[in-house]
């Protein structure tokens, strides 16, 4: 049976490892190998110590900008095994009982949430306390509400939040953006994002309400969703959704298997979605406009992102992701660098607004209304 | 700009001429080379003498199991171009106030109608009346209520009622519905048509309500509804749909520039679709299944059909649709033979509800049941 964890290493197969990568180079439209950096370096602990934080570790291993310095968890074992393993000091290890101690702690800058969803927002709510800068995984909480203390929360302590944007970094994706931006396509018309797979083990935190707030939405419905918006270039005025479930063992109540929506952009472009938990590997964006498009398949996976555009192959080396994400990361927290794509709590507060109003017109049966 | 026109010969181009094929041979999953016929031959009066008449005026020069013999036309140097450029004898030839006529005429054995959309109706009402059998176009009408109305005065009649679904006798798209029979792809779980192009002279009559009954959905919409009922193999039971319309002037009310639509099916499988006068090409087919998948692009254009599944390549060797779908016209109608999908008028009428149910459901912004 497949898993999430299966699924995502496929996309990884192939990946060809990369000498550490400066930040996009806009005007090459490349990403070149980092000269000698000798500027700031951000301090990354990370709070959750599960497959997604291990791969952001492991990534980190390539970064100038970044370092991990720090570890959060709940489980002693996997503290000591982090400290040999990422050459982590003891003093910089955490569990949540004391996690709130590392406001007193000068060698760390910034701690990335990477738990499962629904505790993002508690633990976020400590970092801003701790006065370090919060990094939140995406979707940063499970729902609009949830999300917006979150914002509020991280300004009134004075620190920035970011989410885990990666794609937002990605040299294919923003190729596509900048043909876009530049108007290589004419007017967008519509957008297709198919983001699915079949999940495997049942008792994984992914299928519990309580801790993933959600199903395949809340996991790899949100993909489609931040491509809606950053390949259209617009905020969603309107959601219709239809959901399916045909396995009410495996999917309960509150637990989405398979959802399709659909977007009217202010434009009048509109968007066609899917996110799914029951299907085969689905990761494919179609971007259509006047006179141009985009393909992109896979479209978000961990590996290489392969598309083509009306200009041909898109053929951008890859970069490990989480690794880039990390460098500029650290070049918007430290030295103010504006992203291509905004990767702050707003931008996710948006998504979870989104989420809301699929979940609703899934319940309604009519289209939402959205303001973001 | 583009025309309808355009888009199709753009598809047609590369199509081969093949030398006259017979039967789809299920067996060997190939069109072999007609061996000599001598069998009935079903004698066939086009009516509506414009381009896709024409078209199918063309395609049937290579048909041996049917022969173009007459035609009807308001147009008396249609009908004499006609006769000198396909042989037919002007005893053969009606106008619309001797249209009646062909009951008397005993070497016509069919009529098909090829006029704009809402003429289907009263033309086959009146093929009816002289007891040969009616072939329309498609969509065979504008509304279900007139698709019936046809339905029931053919069989009151005693005559047959096809209609042109051409695509049910490609040969790629018969080795998907193969493989999704014999369970190659295991449970289906989703389908996705996307059909759309930029439609130019905005005085054509298929931007007029009056004789289009509609817009892009009743050209081209109607081939991701009619190829979502046969990839997935079943009639759905639910629809959504949402209508954007960019430029007024050319879209005017009642003839819908751009509409995505849902499909709930029984089994639980879903379809997402796209109709579309005002996107580049698109002519999309993605049906994913448990175990595999297929995609089809082009999927329904009039050139070579294009496609791969979880097997692979779909190697089939192109055929002209038309050619192929006045053979087996002639076999379904001169020897009752069973066509491997239906294209009959209850075949029809179906597509007509869902048209119908989508236009209703753009209208109430809510899901609309269908029982088909």
């Amino acid at each position: 049976m497949n898993t999430r964890r299966d699924f995502l290493h496929k996309l990884t197969a192939s990946a060809i490892a990369l000498p550490v990568l400066s930040a996009f180079n806009s005007q090459e439209k490349k990403y070149a190998p980092a000269k000698k950096y000798d500027g700031p370096v951000l301090r990354v602990a990370i709070c959750g110590l599960g497959s997604y934080g291990t791969r952001v570790a492991d990534a980190m291993r390539d970064c100038k900008q970044a370092k991990l310095v720090g570890a959060v968890s709940g489980t002693p074992s996997k503290l000591t095994d982090w400290q040999s393993k990422y050459g982590i000091p003891a003093k910089n290890c955490y569990n949540y009982e004391t996690l709130d101690e590392i406001k007193n702690n000068p060698d760390i800058d910034a701690v990335y949430v990477t738990t499962p969803n629904s505790l993002h927002k508690p633990l976020i709510l400590r970092v801003a306390k701790t006065g370090k800068h919060a990094i939140s995984e995406k979707p940063m909480a499970v729902n609009a509400k949830d999300a917006q203390d979150m914002v509020d929360a991280c300004k009134k302590a004075g620190v920035k939040l970011l989410v885990g944007y990666r794609m937002h970094f990605e040299p294919k994706t923003l190729e596509v953006i900048r043909m876009r931006k530049a108007g290589e396509m004419g007017k967008i018309l519509f957008f297709q994002g198919l983001t699915g797979f079949r999940i495997g083990d049942p008792t994984q935190w992914r299928l519990n309400k309580q801790l993933a707030g959600g199903g395949s939405m809340m996991d790899i419905g949100i993909y489609a969703i931040n491509g809606a918006r950053y390949m259209v270039g617009e905020d969603p005025i309107w959601v219709t959704a239809q959901e399916t479930k045909t396995d009410h063992e495996k999917f309960k109540e509150g637990v989405d298997e398979t959802i399709t929506f659909q977007f009217g952009f202010p434009s009048g472009a509109q968007a066609s979605c899917l996110s799914s938990y029951n299907m085969n590997n689905l990761d494919k964006f179609f971007l259509n406009g006047e006179k141009g498009w985009a393909e992109m398949v896979p479209s978000t996976g961990y590996g290489p992102i392969k598309g083509r555009t009306n200009k041909g192959e898109l053929d951008f080396p890859h970069v490990t992701h989480q690794t880039v994400q990390m460098e500029e990361f650290s070049a918007i927290l430290l030295q103010g660098k504006q992203p291509p794509v905004p990767v702050d709590g707003e931008e996710g507060v948006k998504d979870m607004k989104i989420i809301d109003a699929i979940y609703a017109a899934v319940k309604s049966g009519k289209k939402e209304k959205l303001n973001l």
